[in-house]
């Protein structure tokens, strides 16, 4: 059955036995862990809803690969309408979770690797497009889900890979055998690598000459030996954990750093070794994909976050407040405008060689650039319209205390007539959405830097067009 | 022949007999008057390059009504695609003229009448589609520039139509006839009515009970007697008037206001007539169809102007200046922005029950918003980059004067190798682009006011499904 | 001795016995908490500055009252000497604490009070300012630090204080004896009530009439009986509970609930009783000035902002990256036009009749509006800086495991020659300083929202000076 | 007598005999040309002020050299309060002309002057600062206006004074007898030069070694041989010429380019003379300087747009719209943005070793980078309240046309009661403010350039007492 219940992946799941360890601990049973089983649930609302009617007919397609229905978080796109779907499931399913469910980067290489293995192939008469469409069929009928492993360390930021002092700052091949390569080194800010059943790595970056034992891309499960999930601090980490003050009652985000310390692949999953010179595309194709992407989950998300807005201020009775709807249009308007230039992207589209299609990589990048600067400006209107107890609400554990549970509900009344459960729980959601750091810190960091962006919309621009534009208004001939 | 040529457009102007006043005189010949010709200019490029091998397949098409080629702009959109190229073709023509070209809003007005006549027929059993078909397929077959008179004068803003101390404050009719109907009132920033065939009225906002006397819709010929065409001040008009620093060698824009001095309209280019409650339909329909071509036009000047500065750049010797380099890509990030947003608004666009096609409100709103807000920051940036003598540029007659020429020429040459001519056209055609009143303050108030525009996108958001999603993350049942 | 050192302080807190409730506990022992205990040392900085050879000469002074040397935290202004001393003694702590150090709210009510006293004596012939003088006497002489309890929890923001179906939503006085009042109701936000010898309460908003039982200004203990103090959660606030991954190793901030569950004041201690038209003139004299005090210590936490990012350029060796030179210049910018605002209104202050000086109130909130937009920008490039791991840094108990320990510190290196902890500590700084709630969400609302900013400045200016200049130009006489 | 009447100042200019050439043509009475006339009136208000009852005391004061009573618009600041009367004053004219009144620009060139010149003589054993002290008591004698000749025209960006292939791209000393020195070069934008009676010429930038000839300041009558004021093209210039639609009924700007072809220039005044490494002093004090002018004259400016957009709301009827209200609130904060920044800088202000008083650059700066930016949003926001007529207003030509007047003047009324023609005139003064180049592209380039600005706040800023702040917070020792 190649479309996936929420129960069969969580079971899926429960299957794997992943290297992980967590506030100095290791960590045996990963998916009843409260903390990881929040993001897990996140990326299970692609499976949830791929099985509720409503949204049944947006999120599953056939796939013309297996000619079977799929999951379209496994489907490389093969049309303009594929590319517009992605950016429409992303915007339900972030207002649907409120968070990033993290099934969209590996998506993001799938279809990197679609595209580029095929160029790869064309210039060298090498063999990794059919090596990475049996790797997809696998995904497709077994409905996996996928992390994508692209971030490296990095080391000295002034230096390249093979110019580091220590030359794991990259992740690098340490040994060649006939059954495949070993590797070394580490990638970090890696959304989702728990509840992923397979780890995908590309290059992060472009790749000069003396770099080639850095230009691989290769899938691996997440299990897999020698490899090493690290799931850092996120800034309200514990309250999951102590299952208290959680504010959205089901989703999270972890983001672990991913130890490859020796990690064995097969030559079958292997789909790019030392071609150096396509690493810069590897990335490049991976990051507009990503960024578009974002422009789907991010707006759902501020649908989320100006829903809260809406119900505080029918909560705390400022519905009628001018400057409140303002502020809620502001937020409304950025929604629409990360949407607007993610989806422009899409029907822009235009297929490539292999058949995959390709965003338009200047819009997509404009809708991007919007989401590093605007994000936290509608978080910022949020906090503004929600109140000051956003920052210092009492614990549901006060609620609970009686000797002082009732004077607390007698005191945090709103408007009339709204019970003060109500209050409180959307106050503690509005804290999540704007307090809580891995989700908020991917609206500046997720897809590189807002610096990177920039740099592809005036690469990808016609500047000559332009100037010419000016010299024929102006009169000048050249 | 449909397609006329940039002569026969002309030729066509010629042939009309407008009553005209411009700086306290009457004007009888228009056409070749230098400060009006150069909007019709403007208008012109739209005629000369659906004339032109490289634009012909864009800017032109097989009209469903005629079955012949028509100008784009004569056609309600009849396809997602019609929607998607009315947004391309823009763009096109904002970097080939520099400013606008000021025949999109007649078109505009079609759209919306071949929507709403439609709609107010199946109410009322009127006949109105039919009239207004007859008129379409006219336009069409003679290739016309139709102008749209839709801003009232207002009066009091405080007050409706009907409340108005004074009651032509809007257009309204004042006689009924068998062969017609009499109106009197005024429209104002009637930009391109000189370079139009037709003056195409629509109310300027909802109207209330007792406001029927201004519900109505109609086409009259721009010269139409007791028609009057009063051509305001411009900030930089009188250069072209005296031919001498007009900075953009070719074209310009005007805006007219427009009394309406008891006019007759026959019966049959009546398009509307007392149906009051259908004044609002009409007035956000244009306006949704005027703020997704203003997202192509405006993106298209951008497009200039991001030419001009990086041309300034390379002549004053600033081309590897990195602060410079990085407001070049603000400028691009707003120009795609406007583009990626009213792009998206077309595709996402539906067919309306008379089979034209209407755009997404939403993300066509989102785009004039920012084109509001950001217009300004793009000239803001052009100037920064060009340099201080955009305000204080000596004269072309300095630089004929023998006494003073080759000492100007010696003192404002810039980087070495350019000719000092390069750099003085350059600078003129920035001072053109951001000082010009008609065009950059359109920016501000073309399509409606920001303040329309932001209410526009609450108003079609669904902001119960916002909620929703956050009460369902917070744990919050109804 | 009247000036209290770090040691002394923290002793005279111990001597106190508040009634505290934490995460569903009862809290006995408030010093040694170590969630609290970071607030207190927050607060505790002014004591040990002020014992400081350094800075001992801007931190404390001469009292006029006392003719002792005191705490500048414990005068309300009597110079404009005084005014600007409160704005660069607040930049330097915001510097030193990193965070907010809680002294300035109860200095700001005594600032308020120091001045409404007066001028309500002035007309009802009452005694409140001789009795305040002497509790100022009182603080000064034992250098207390005293609580702004000024937010009331408010209820239904329709509704007037009682016009309220609760009447306890504002706090207001249940009984009167000839010993003194009896007050019920809460106030929220009380940063430092536990930091605090003194909790001053003042009202929260312009009374009408009706309204006179909530026009009341006293100060009690902050361990009278029936004062509970709740200590709401702060986003990273189980770091401090845990002793790890603090961030900022010795400061923090936390700010409780205060209900006053029938409190009993003697008349000695009652400042305003009643006299509802004076509660405008407290709520405004205190807003300006905590505003006054915001431009200063939020200047100086911008100062540490900016250090964390100057510091992890270094350490990621992109110290030479020109967008983030441009960044780290935004900053600087942000930080020195609250500085500047601040500063400006404290040169233009004003005697007021009682002797104390008030400053400029635009001033004072031009600056606290750019606090309001601002520093969120500012937390957004430090956060750009710094890079991703903000997100998801290894605990410190990772870092302690010997299992991973060393592959931790492997990967996690930056720059050549920058050990590997520096850059750790600095990424944790950068996530405590970005995504702790406590502080950041006072940049929003604390001294109250940024719509109440707006109106204050639009109330204070002359518009009829400005509508005067404009007509004389225009040449319109009236 | 030493304070001259407005009369005493234009007769005087009319003593002077300068060459001018405009729009191709040679001017021989310049004081009577209504476009240059607009401009002397503009500075003749800082003469009119000084003898009007309300603001003699503000401007004028008494002479520490002479000993007599000057206008402010002379003296070097020799104490703080001098310092923060600059600002003042500079506001008060700002609303009081609605553009700029051009007589900053010499006064900035004296205080540096006062400065450096002593300097230089400390190092050289020279006697510039003698020289200097007889020309300012000369100038304060007879209050005379001087002019800013400071920019350069700056051939080739990439080079600097004497690598241009045309070595009068900066202005250079080319001759030298025992009478004096011979110069060329050309100096643009020379805000005021013709109701100049002094031109006082500084070094634009830093000169390094080689750049000997380049490092030259001296003052010369602004009529003297050889020396050609070239008044360039604004965008709204030959309205003035022809006396209608001027929108500011008194006021104006223009700004030429001055050529000096070969001037001679007495050793009396010369007060540098190829002491390169002191024109990086000249020029950071002079723009200093100037920036805190700014901070002072723009800010009442805007108190004339902040009174034309209210004007506007009270003649449309839109007095009592709510986000008009929001954006002329914008307007205050920008404005108080401005002057608190520059009233900080000088409060702040140090006394340097001449005596003269020195503001303090980072904050003089923090106000220009604002004004750089937000006089532009300022503008947007005044045209947006005021309406689209801005763009297309019909000239009072037609207003005078009795076919048309009485139509036009039906037609433009507003809110019921206001005559038309004050509508009219504010919309032509909002225009004028909106649109002439002159005074608005001098928010972006006045003072130097935005880079300039950020550079020197970031220079000027103690980034290492910054770093330690955050490594002590963060537990890092180096």
């Amino acid at each position: 059955m190649a479309v996936k219940t929420f129960e069969q992946y969580v079971a899926s799941l429960r299957r794997l036995r992943p290297t992980v360890y967590m506030f100095g601990e290791k960590i045996e049973n990963v998916v009843d862990n409260p903390r990881i089983r929040a993001g897990i649930n996140a990326t299970g609302a692609t499976y949830e809803l791929a099985n509720d009617e409503k949204y049944k007919k947006l999120i599953t397609t056939i796939s013309p690969f297996t000619k079977e229905p799929i999951n379209r978080f496994t489907l490389p796109p093969q049309s303009v309408e594929d590319l517009v779907m992605r950016v429409k499931v992303n915007r339900i399913l972030g207002g649907y979770v409120g968070t990033c469910h993290q099934r969209c980067t590996g998506l993001d290489c799938l279809c990197t690797l679609s595209i580029v293995t095929y160029d790869i192939d064309k210039k060298y008469g090498t063999h990794y497009y059919d090596r990475f469409m049996d790797f997809l069929k696998y995904m497709q009928a077994h409905d996996l889900t996928g992390n994508a492993s692209v971030t490296d360390v990095k080391g000295d930021r002034n230096l390249g890979p093979h110019e580091q002092p220590d030359k794991d700052m990259y992740l690098r091949v340490v040994e060649q055998t006939k059954e495949g390569i070993v590797v070394r080194g580490a990638k970090v800010h890696q959304t989702g690598s728990l509840s992923s059943h397979e780890i995908i790595v590309l290059p992060t970056r472009a790749m000069a000459k003396g770099d080639e034992d850095y230009a691989l891309a290769f899938a691996i499960p997440s299990d897999t030996k020698n490899l090493i999930h690290v799931v850092g601090r996120n800034s309200m980490d514990t309250r999951e954990i102590e299952g208290v003050d959680c504010g959205n009652i089901r989703y999270s985000k972890y983001c672990p750093t991913l130890i490859f310390d020796e990690v064995f692949v097969p030559w079958e999953r292997v789909f790019m070794f030392r071609e150096s010179e396509f690493a810069a595309e590897m990335v490049s194709r991976f990051s507009a994909f990503h960024r578009q992407s974002h422009g789907g989950c991010k707006s759902g998300k501020i649908d989320a976050m100006t829903g809260a807005a809406l119900a505080m201020m029918e909560y705390n009775g400022t519905a009628k407040v001018g400057h409140h709807k303002e502020k809620v249009i502001d937020m409304i308007h950025i929604a629409e405008t990360l949407y607007g230039c993610s989806l422009a992207a899409s029907y822009e589209g235009k297929r490539e060689a292999s058949g995959t299609y390709f965003i338009d990589p200047i819009l997509a990048n404009a809708s991007k650039i919007h989401e590093g600067k605007q994000m936290a400006e509608v978080t910022r209107i949020m906090v503004d319209i929600a109140g000051g107890y956003v920052a210092d609400l009492p614990s549901d554990k006060d609620f609970d205390n009686p000797e002082i549970a009732e004077l607390l509900k007698k005191y945090l009344k709103g408007a009339t007539g709204v019970p003060v459960e109500k209050r409180i729980k959307m106050l503690r959601l509005v804290e999540k959405m704007a307090m809580e750091s891995a989700d908020t810190i991917s609206d500046i960091h997720g897809g590189g830097s807002a610096a990177a962006h920039r740099l592809t919309i005036y690469r990808e621009s016609d500047t000559n067009y332009k100037k010419n534009c000016a010299k024929r208004l102006a009169g000048i001939e050249d």
